[in-house]
């Protein structure tokens, strides 16, 4: 056995404890009950420690150094890079650190569940706490081995070869204009008729719409499943991949578009190269392009009459309501595109939503960096609500900074990828529309040819191209922020 | 840290291993896409192998005997004797045999769950016959290292301390009585009145009657909870139960009792001592004082007149019949103690139940033996059949040596299990019944009573007791099957 397959079988170790630590990790966000918490942090921190030993054991640097000396297809010598990347990541941190991310972030993702309810932010805060301590301590470590800024070594995991410098100057740009579009789009709207959805939309018949919608999306059934958890999801592993939703009685636009994004999510792994399955180079590009795939089925595609078209008969038939007329595809494509400043992140629309991400980017920057602490996060919140949204958030933390799941588990740095993502998807819908009629697909109901169009340019690739040249092969460009700017406009004015 | 401590605390670390492989598990039977099987069973087979590296460390057989030489309390020389036993077994097996059990084991499991629906025995047989071959490898190894026969050292790992010479004899004298109770009660009930259900019962209804009647039975939903897979079953870990179902829409009475079963499985892994959970002596005495559990929960407490009379309202409410009068408790019970040789063991009564165990007994020992190979199992089977109970099974594998999930993972030895537990359970109510009123406490709809004595006398014990010791403790002698007979015979003469 060569040593480049040495470490093929290594990876692929290590990729199946990650099976079992996904599955798990689904399974205590959608399925156990809370009385489960305390014995499964431990059992998946016992993981993580196995993980981390096997990702640091002393023999890979030698066969990592063979390797290279190694014959090596050009397919090998990308996956090998892949390989030493993911390795150099995995060493750079001490097993101790490792198994307390994994339980402080458990812990502290365990309480917020009961805490957000109570608005408690003096207890989730308590939590909170040693979670950024341990997230500085982790950026100090990557930064000193990569030489990258503290922030940007912690963004690095997330979206290799981009900087805080590069991504300030996005923002600053999205920051000059998007202000005055928000006010913009809302004066125009101001004068729109929108029926409001009346009565309730029982959880059964939502969950069987999901299901519906799904089907339209090719989600394949043979290979993952959708259940509810209080924050929607995607995890699993490419060849089972869960998905999840929560469910709101009045409304369900809220959970079929949370539905669709994460079926775009689910999709881009049903879809990676299986060759490479357990291989790094048979993963997503990075969390950036993820997120352009789930906004490419969540924005680019659903929101717009075309797909409404689609959606609305079969809402009405779900919910046995043919003659509301608040289930007309016109209406529901209007409602899908208010334009409405609000406090929740993930029920925010198209063009509120950068808002959010660069509010928290700037937020998680600057506690990274040590700029700010814990303590100082409400009122930041609060004062930079207010700035981009005009939104009053002061005391009411469980729609502020408690509002989901993300910072609990000790990951920081990947804010970012999502306005990333809905530039990406942006671009791509361009450049696809260059080669596909996407309004005659969609109304044809066979959307096949947008997922062909996903699979051959994205999904397929894996990691194995970088992100600009993954982009600059799709679209002939690399990520160019107007596209994004030119569909908001398109749509929106 | 003592030797003895070491041992602890690297018994907690399988023991958290064991949780992820628990919960995978479940997941693979009541939530997996069939496309998730092959990466499931890969990753399933490379967390044994870390476990089984684990469990088999050169460093133990040092640290057992430095920790034999400590000075310890009684209670941690009761818990270095389990541990030690735990490790002895565990080192018996090489790693690739383990590797490979798993492995053989998922794919036969896997594809038995489609071959079965088809009455496919020849595709079924090609997974069974390689299981079958590792486990008389098996086998022959633990025979070596323990002295006992090929199938007793199988049976040692299930139920230590006994042995196939001891079953025979039981089961002898259990054959010399049993088909003759099994024609009188027939003949008594030749001529009872019995109402058959009529309609369909609604799969949601049923499991929200599972779910009332599991609160009847304090089973604890903060540590546990109820699902559905094709082969009923206790899972999940002592902190979070997974007990699973059947539904049959036009027998709500199957997935009831079945119900009720698992709760008594789940009610003794909650009811575990936690002090010492992660340990080998906070476990399960044995699988027959297990199904000792179950069966007092589904046989002793569940199948008699007071008891319908609690389940009976709950029935009519749940399903809307109120009226109905094949749902009064004196019906269900009526239903609940009819004596009908089938195909099928786990949906077999009380009476005829021994006779399937004792069959699959004799040809699991046969088999491991030597004595009979795969391809002989259908004619045996069905001449067993036959003698026992008078059933034809030609032709039939899927109601016959193809019915149940039993066998595919390679795991043989504990059949006999069933019908001790079944005869421990008599004489555990025997003993019961000194100190409480049972029929006033089951009137009383608080069972409290009850779960507090098997709790004190059973659950509480962990494995700290040998089996007999416990037996003896609880009831005043050890197994005497003659409790079980009088109760046969009280309650079906």
């Amino acid at each position: 056995m060569s040593y480049y397959q040495k470490l093929e079988q290594h990876a692929r170790k290590l990729s199946r404890l990650g099976h079992l630590s996904a599955i798990c990790g689904w399974d205590q966000a959608a399925m156990m009950p809370s009385g489960g918490a305390e014995a499964r942090s431990e059992a998946m921190a016992e993981l993580a420690v196995i993980a981390h030993e096997l990702s640091t054991a002393d023999y890979l640097a030698d066969w990592f150094e063979q390797a290279e000396q190694e014959q090596l297809s050009d397919a090998e010598r990308i996956s090998l890079a892949a390989l030493k990347r993911q390795w150099m990541m995995h060493n750079i941190l001490p097993a101790d650190l490792v198994e307390q991310k994994s339980l402080l972030g458990s812990q502290c993702e365990h309480a917020w569940r009961t805490q957000r309810k109570e608005n408690d932010w003096e207890g989730f805060k308590q939590n909170l706490i040693p979670v950024v301590n341990l997230a500085r301590k982790e950026a100090a470590i990557r930064s000193k081995a990569t030489g990258l800024s503290l922030y940007d070594a912690l963004l690095d995991l997330y979206e290799p070869g981009m900087t805080s410098e590069v991504l300030d100057g996005i923002f600053a740009d999205v920051k000059s204009w998007l202000p005055q579009l928000i006010q913009d789009v809302q004066n125009k709207q101001k004068n729109e008729a929108v029926l409001p959805l009346t009565g309730t939309f029982p959880i059964v018949e939502q969950n069987a719409l999901s299901l519906d919608v799904m089907k339209l999306l090719n989600f394949d059934f043979n290979h993952g499943r959708l259940d509810i958890s209080t924050h929607p999801f995607c995890g699993g592993v490419s060849t089972d991949v869960r998905i999840t939703t929560r469910y709101d009685e009045t409304d369900f636009t809220s959970a079929l578009m949370g539905v669709i994004h994460e079926t775009g999510h689910a999709r881009y792994e049903q879809g990676l190269p299986h060759q490479w399955r357990d291989l790094p180079v048979g993963q997503a590009r990075s969390m950036g392009i993820h997120e352009s795939q789930s906004l490419f089925f969540e924005m680019q595609l659903s929101r717009n009459i075309d797909f409404a078209r689609k959606l609305a008969p079969l809402a009405q038939k779900t919910f046995n309501r043919e003659t509301d007329s608040a289930l007309t595809a016109e209406n529901l494509n209007t409602i899908n595109t208010r334009v409405k400043p609000g406090f929740i992140r993930v029920d925010a629309d198209e063009v509120t939503y950068p808002a959010h991400v660069i509010l928290r980017y700037e937020i998680e920057r600057d506690l990274i960096e040590g700029n700010i602490e814990v303590d100082d996060i409400p009122e930041i919140w609060d004062r930079k609500m207010q700035a981009y949204l005009g939104i009053d958030t002061k005391g009411n933390f469980k729609d502020g900074c408690m509002q989901d799941i993300h910072w609990t588990d000790g990951s920081f740095g990947y804010f970012p990828s999502y306005t990333l993502g809905a530039m990406y998807a942006a671009q791509f819908m361009a450049a696809m529309k260059k080669v596909v009629d996407v309004q005659a697909v969609i109304t044809s109901g066979d959307l096949s040819p947008i997922f062909t169009w996903l699979e051959t340019n994205i999904w397929s690739k894996g990691c194995t191209l970088s992100t600009d040249e993954l982009v600059k092969q799709a679209t002939g460009e690399t990520l160019n922020p107007r596209f994004f700017q030119q569909h908001l406009m398109a749509r929106y004015l």
